[in-house]
């Protein structure tokens, strides 16, 4: 039997591919999983998240396996497994979920029971649960009937993979931040980064028929995509203030809905601005109107070791509730339940109504052994999606 | 002072342009309406509505000025008028609505309930209250502060009128049948009907994200404008039942929602099939799967003279309820609230959102002496919106 | 090991206790259920579902075990099973639902793709995909971990069987026809019925914060248990419209959502009226108001076998859509999906928020033995609620 | 004509009953309101936020006539006012609002655009738009058509002022913390504070159908009020954490949802702790659950003289978001739009649905002489509801 290669965390900056043993229906604490499933990796993205970890921002053992991004072929199916068979090509949700307990059994499968005794959430390739990642050859998922979506097609799959690889997060993820701040058809959204998430953001703002998408970043290149697609910019590398470039834009300093697709490690305003942790949620309480709301899926960190001060330290950040209490706002945090999006997703996908995903996301396929390159370009802020192509199953389809 | 030329409903099949007074800020019993203005007609729509007057099926007295999708401009403004000004080139919802009482303030402005003494419901140029209509040169508008949508640049209004002139009814109708029917990013969708409610539904469901929009007629004319636009059709002049079709496009039986465009009038499937009142209602009830939902913006009557039966003209038809049962279907019927909606769906086409719109409206614009021939053509199924320009403003701005 | 005695179905008003084997962790085909246990049945309920079944209306097979209001103590573990343990007292939601399909995932229960090949929806006990009632001693119960509700104290619930034994069907049915209505605080409401599904119902609104809870019904005694509890009811022996009944009481002809308790074997109005089945559904298309809803958690057939005609036979009624559709009306129809709503139920009960309910169903203990007359009774019309003890436990812990 | 006197506020712990012209249908800024009327006041309340302002920590300009809780009885209609009549006993929102603004169609009424130039938010007798308060004997209220309840039986609701005189802001706004914190039949919910709004947001809860409805505070007297009628405490002059506490009551550290009924004068925790701006924040993100709501009427202020620091004068508060973010929090803050719920709150006191709300509320008539020292009390804790009766018309009643 084969055995595995994947992507390591080895330290601050620092992942390696290293070579395991081909993985068994077992979970992180040695217990039997019959209701999983051995998956092939098709592909497996890195993720704005895995940068959290790599920067050793977000504290993780050496010796994680990374990837929480993760679509393949499944290969082997565990004893209580009824309905996923071998030979599915299926999206796994980066939440890992047990469908039982009282979160998943109400949809919010961000924050199941079962599945990590730390805490109510756990996801793959973090420090949540302690569940191996897919950055690899094989990957174990458990509870594989509730969790996994299965591709109606294999060969149709195949010919979208560059966007349906999207499913196992980000683009769950941008539609959650649009979704928890209220996007409907014809609001104004502002998304805060151009990153990946941000540029599914605002694609998924597109998806819910949104009428101007403005999208912040300093990053020139990231910004070029966006407007590409024929979204709106703000450049958060000049000075003014983005309520004036959001009136440039629409004649009114507000917009309707607001997407945080940075989280804590996020910058001022201006040229080269240092890390500011309240820049982005204190500017969406200045820009967005009343009564609209605020998604936000970037993460926010307790425990960051490079965190400016104490209350930072212990994840509490100066935010500007008493100026925007009057306008009566809403605001949601917190990772997407993916299971909660990405079939319908998938469907838009399939029926080929997301032709703006492509050249919005520039995904470049790679090989296992390019990994740390990819994460060294990307934490420099390539204007890329980086998927790995773990058995060169796609360049062989392509 | 000018007069006032209008389309006049003469009795079945009659439509004819008269001459009258110039409007005066009076209502349908004489009372005064100081809270409202005289809109000078830009663009005002035949439709589908309309036809059922045309055609006797839905009594109203002869002498009705006909016409309830109205745009145009505020030529005058009664005292009471706050915030909406002469010179204004406002969306007139078909609706009236005082914005008072109980419906009006909970958003349901399709039932107010100071409109119309007889009951909860009032609309222009219909037999619901005595509005006059806006197939004219000028019409007096009540509740102007409250009711009218101001378009923020009139240039740019001008320009885009083609798909703003929607505004007033089948946009926000078509999208509040998706709507109510549960359409959202990723549904299949049926709609009945592609008439141009039906073609507005299928932008809306586009719009709102779905992924396969079906939409089922017997007229040839018009499903060629909806294949045009990248949607799917279920030719219903076949005899192969809709959910064969259905299954031959999307490989399952049933869709995620269905949307009824037609109403009572519509007939049942297969070449040259007679009048069928439940054939659209129940074939929605067979090919939306479990837990879907149904809207029905189709108008259902009570009091048709020429129904078939005494059950159909008390307005009770026989329903397959007790075949969708086991499916748990949820349905919403009636009029759109237009304002509901008016302000988002002009975002959206202000933002270049809906470029599908205008070839699938194929749109015609006449004057008002070639409104009879119009009602003729459009009575015969010619796959066109016809819109009404009273005073040449489109064809002079164009 | 023990033998198992049940109450079967064995022709038109003829039901039998009758001795089986044990049951074994095996489905309606012979199929293994590791994922499922062994309950010994503590309170197993009559439903006026079961009449249905009884007079031969909803056809089922002779030799059907019937009973789908189930609650007792898992005495028996299958090895896929994770979470629910031996000793749990638990409440078994009438649906069978595998946790596992879109429906189930998104909640719809009441519509599992998985649990009956012929269609989506299953049930205990009725001709809903074969599995067996629990009007018995002992009885199987599927996909465990992921259906079943464990009570978190079990001296506490069994001080509280009483309220508890509605968890499996009746009160969230209740519950779920009010909530599909539209019933929240403030609302009045009118619930056609006053039987335990009824009288559930009105619990439900009391406890949604209804203002006005008006029940309707010919029966005196059950109207009498209303209105002990201190909801008004409309009396549908007499012949005065239930418009005129609900003026009488609130002032105004129309209440803003309507709950179908009956079912398509309801009763046309005055004294001794024969079956009219339209007559529920469009009494509430009258009287509940513009905008309004209605939950019909009320059966309607198809395939009566002594339905009044051929469209009645194929389940279509004719339905008054043509009177209510100006009001604008929306309804929702179908089973309950016990899983949406029971454990916030049990919370309720358990800290003492529904003092209403034990007077109000007038809960009646009967052994297996007194399980064919109570079934007389209760199709007579007994203003009881019949709950079976098969084994004595609720008399000896009382 | 008649005078008026009216309670002013003089500056900082200083309130005076000052002696005014008869009020006309004139606004802050001297233009004319026709579409007003002068309301007698029947019952006008001290309100805590009116504390803010007698405490000098909310800004208010010297001369403010205060008062925002106001019910009476119309003496005086504007010409453009259709609906309501002289003679009418309405409850008066505390929010001014247009009706005819983007905000207030979308029944925003908290954050009307018309109604204040400087910000879109207005109150009556606060420093937002300059609108005079009712503690008087008479007011004028604008947009009387739009903004006014008007009770459907003079003597009836007369007999019932006491809960009826809470439609004006606590209850509506107790009810709209639970209401956007989630709150719904079976939940658990932490009410931060025990003052007249917590209060009601305990009736709130229970009327929602809430199973556990636990108050924190550290007056005794206002938590005596609170288990009194049945719910739960929780004493935050103890050193016990709030978890500590809840779990003791429930069994678990967390509740489904949390109420902000204090705002940012808080305090922290045990005897005589100092005020702590952040206090009930932090503790609702670390009490409640996983995907659990916060809803926040406490006032968070921009712009208090008397904040600790720098930021905090600004608006910005130390909020552990980062300690939150993996439970998937949602809040929503701000003033309520009492329009939206005070009309089935009203159905729910007529219909005699909230028997708690008289004792919980612990309501004490006063003339406009005892104002003053009413303010006095009330601000140093007193377990009561202090209610003007300005003419002795409830004393008349009575």
């Amino acid at each position: 039997m084969a055995g595995n290669r994947a992507v390591t965390f080895m330290g601050p900056r620092k992942v390696e591919v290293k070579s395991y043993d081909y993985p068994k229906l077992v979970g992180p604490k040695g217990q039997k999983c019959e209701h999983g499933v051995i998956v092939k990796l098709v592909a497996t993205n890195i993720c704005g998240s895995d940068l959290h970890i790599y920067r050793g921002r977000f504290p993780a053992p050496s010796g994680t396996i990374l990837g929480h991004e993760n679509t393949g072929e499944v290969v082997e199916v565990g004893s209580h497994v009824e309905f996923i068979k071998k030979g599915d090509l299926v999206s796994v949700p980066f939440n890992v979920s047990c469908g039982k307990c009282r979160n998943c059994k109400e949809g919010h499968t961000d924050t199941c029971m079962n599945a990590n005794d730390e805490m109510d959430c756990a996801a793959y390739g973090f420090n949540l649960g302690g569940w191996q990642g897919g950055q690899a050859e094989y990957m174990m998922v458990p509870w594989a009937d509730f969790q996994l979506l299965a591709f109606p097609d294999k060969d149709q799959a195949m010919e979208k993979i560059r966007d349906l690889t999207l499913l196992s997060d980000i683009l769950p993820t941008g539609f959650h931040g649009c979704y928890t701040a209220g996007v409907r058809p014809g609001s104004t959204v502002y998304i805060a980064g151009a990153g990946p998430v941000g540029r599914c953001a605002a694609a998924s703002a597109h998806l819910l028929g949104a009428s101007a998408i403005i999208v912040g970043d300093s990053n020139q290149e990231r910004l070029a995509l966006v407007k590409k697609a024929g979204y709106q910019t703000v450049d958060t590398s000049k000075l003014d203030p983005v309520a004036d470039q959001i009136e440039a834009i629409l004649g009114v300093r507000e917009v309707d809905a607001g997407v945080d697709a940075v989280g804590w490690e996020c910058h001022g305003q201006g040229p080269d601005a240092p890390e500011e942790p309240t820049a982005v949620l204190n500017t969406l309480f200045q820009v967005v109107r009343a009564n609209g709301g605020m998604g936000i899926p970037g993460i926010y960190a307790r425990g960051d070791p490079e965190a400016r001060n104490e209350a930072e330290k212990q994840g509490k950040y100066a935010l500007a509730i008493g100026q925007a209490w009057i306008k009566s706002p809403h605001l949601t945090a917190g990772q997407c339940p993916v299971m909660h999006y990405h079939r319908e997703l998938m469907m838009a996908i399939l029926q080929d109504r997301m032709p703006y995903l492509t050249p919005l996301l520039n995904t470049q396929f790679i090989s296992l052994d390019e990994v740390p390159e990819a994460y060294r370009k990307f934490d420099a802020g390539a204007p890329v999606k980086y998927v790995i192509d773990p058995h060169g199953s796609i360049k062989t389809a392509a």
